[in-house]
């Protein structure tokens, strides 16, 4: 697995850390918009007084970046600044830019080194790490991507002090999944720093993403093609999330924001079906009624779309074998599993029903 | 390594192969429109008698399919036909087909399983083993790609009869070129059997076949990525055919016409360097001058284009480290290594006037 280092300043070290992953000093460095004007200067200047060569790559901050348009455009000026097989690919930024990073990375002269820098909660602690990447196809989602290991993940906690508090939300949303679905005192402990985290205070911070990030590289080790049915319980909540925010259009929604609306759908499926008790489905509950998602507007979304039109949305899920649906359902706080058989569709709705009534409460 | 099957009729055994080798019955078919047109028929009613679900995809029989254009339009079919994780790819072609299939198959939902299905000789011997695909950018030919090794190489010799001449010639370089990197006693094989093969004679051209797909697949067994230097030397004549062909500009020239000049280019640089005899030179280019590439066209147009542009247009080759171009010599026949140190221009010039040389004679 791919070694991810947490430090502050994290790029004080990059000389080091390379050498040790047998990188080059070449480094073709991808920013977005934001993450240029908010780090660009810093890291470049680190580039240049540890001798590094590079070539700087800038995309728009957005999900629209995640295209074969942009990723032309890139390997374009790849090719234009000759930039070859011996140079590799630093991502500076959140899950756009890791994941069209890491897709360029990975097709350029078939496959040169990545290396994450994560800028984001939710890219620290789940889209840097484990080595999907993929470009969005105009019908769906990240349907075109591979799986492309990082090198090396460098997390510099301090990064998240200029991130809307949206986002710390949103990232915040797969912290909880991690409790959920595989660490019931991870879940007490996030519950307990509930506020210190979204405060991006330590050291209640580093010690959410390092387990985090612990808990999802664990999972990616045992089962890094999807076979054995473990990596999917990383999606935990996230196919009714796609769901959703596929009728959100993606524009209104954050992923993460979707995600915690999805767990509560999955929570009551869990306790429908008598996987987990009433108690344990109210202690789930209890910490997902901690998220702010921009004054309630998510929640009244959610709400107001009826159950049968999420369903109908969820089936274009990447993840069915043979046009079923496949559910990640817990049998306990702290363990999450993928259900063996497909569900009936009423039960589902009841589900999602459920799960409305109790995002009004 | 994948398994490569070579009988006929290969397509009698669908079924067997694909459950050896966990392969569901559901099976995306890319044809180019030849193939299509020769081979559809009867691979379809193979398919329909042993009770595959299948979904057609055809192309245009043209290098310039190998597009992001082309991977574009597929995925959308794809996605259409909601095809998903658990079916396979078939590509049923030349060395487009099999790029360009493993290409989408490597990446539609992060990969599916290939299975190379070769129609040309070129493809039998090379292109569809070893898990290289590509399509190619606007700024040069394969920079985009990825290693997808197939799960299966099933090549049906009889398929060649309906190739043209031209075709088999330029998948001769390739078999050809096996005997100079690795084997002494193929080479001479190929040498004495030249006319059968070319006539796709059995048990020749089989033979011919056979020990080419195994050195290829020895080769990349022992050096996947391209790390040992091992690998490289089945680029042995390539760069500078890839030199010759870019000003031909791909399309006057088969990608075998432009190797089988790259070897003797190739040859004459490893006599200038005293790796290999005077005596060897001459053994070597005797086999190269059994090649009939239209009427002589090739070789007048590789002797119009001066030297100094050809090897201009060889520093556009991806094998460059460090924009420097590394050479594929032989110390002997059937031994050929990645010559360390870059070289000086005037040598290679010197090799390539020498080609021209020879090429007339």
């Amino acid at each position: 697995m791919s070694e991810i280092v947490i430090s502050t300043p994290v790029i004080a070290n990059l000389e080091q850390l390379f050498l040790k992953h047998n990188l080059t000093k070449k480094t073709v460095v991808l920013f977005d918009e934001n993450t240029k004007e908010l780090f660009g200067k810093e890291i470049l200047t680190a580039l240049e007084k540890q001798d590094f060569k590079w070539v700087e790559l800038v995309i728009p901050a957005r999900e629209t970046s995640k295209s074969f348009r942009t990723a032309y455009r890139l390997y374009g000026e790849l090719i234009k600044a000759e930039v070859d097989r011996s140079w590799n690919l630093l991502a500076v930024g959140g899950g756009v830019v890791g994941d069209l990073g890491g897709y360029v990375a990975a097709s350029y002269y078939r496959g040169i080194p990545v290396i994450q820098f994560p800028t984001t909660l939710l890219a620290m602690t789940d889209s840097s790490i484990g080595g999907k990447v993929a470009i969005n196809h105009s019908q769906g989602k990240n349907l075109i991507g591979f799986f492309h290991m990082p090198e090396l993940v460098m997390i510099d906690p301090s990064y998240l002090k200029s991130l809307p508090e949206r986002e710390v939300y949103a990232g915040m949303a797969e912290v909880v999944k991690y409790g959920f679905i595989a660490d019931k005192q991870f879940l007490n402990y996030v519950n307990r720093h509930f506020k210190d985290i979204i405060a991006i205070q330590e050291p209640c911070i580093t010690e959410a993403i390092r387990q985090s990030a612990m808990i999802k590289s664990d999972v990616v080790e045992q089962d890094f093609r999807e076979q054995s049915g473990l990596r999917a319980t990383l999606n935990f909540g996230h196919t009714f999330a796609h769901g959703f925010e596929k009728l959100a259009d993606y524009r209104h929604i954050r992923h993460g924001e979707a995600v915690a609306i999805g767990m509560i759908c999955a929570l009551h499926l869990s306790e429908t079906l008598g996987k987990i008790s009433r108690n344990e489905l109210q202690e789930g509950l209890a910490v997902l009624k901690k998220f702010k998602f921009r004054r309630g507007l998510v929640r009244k979304r959610f709400k107001d779309i009826p159950a049968e039109t999420i369903l109908e949305s969820m089936h274009s899920d990447k993840k069915k074998v043979d046009k079923q649906l496949r559910y990640v359902l817990l049998e306990g706080l702290g363990k999450a599993y993928l259900h063996p058989e497909p569900l009936d569709n009423r039960i589902v709705i009841k589900a999602i029903e459920a799960a409305k009534l109790s995002v009004q409460a």
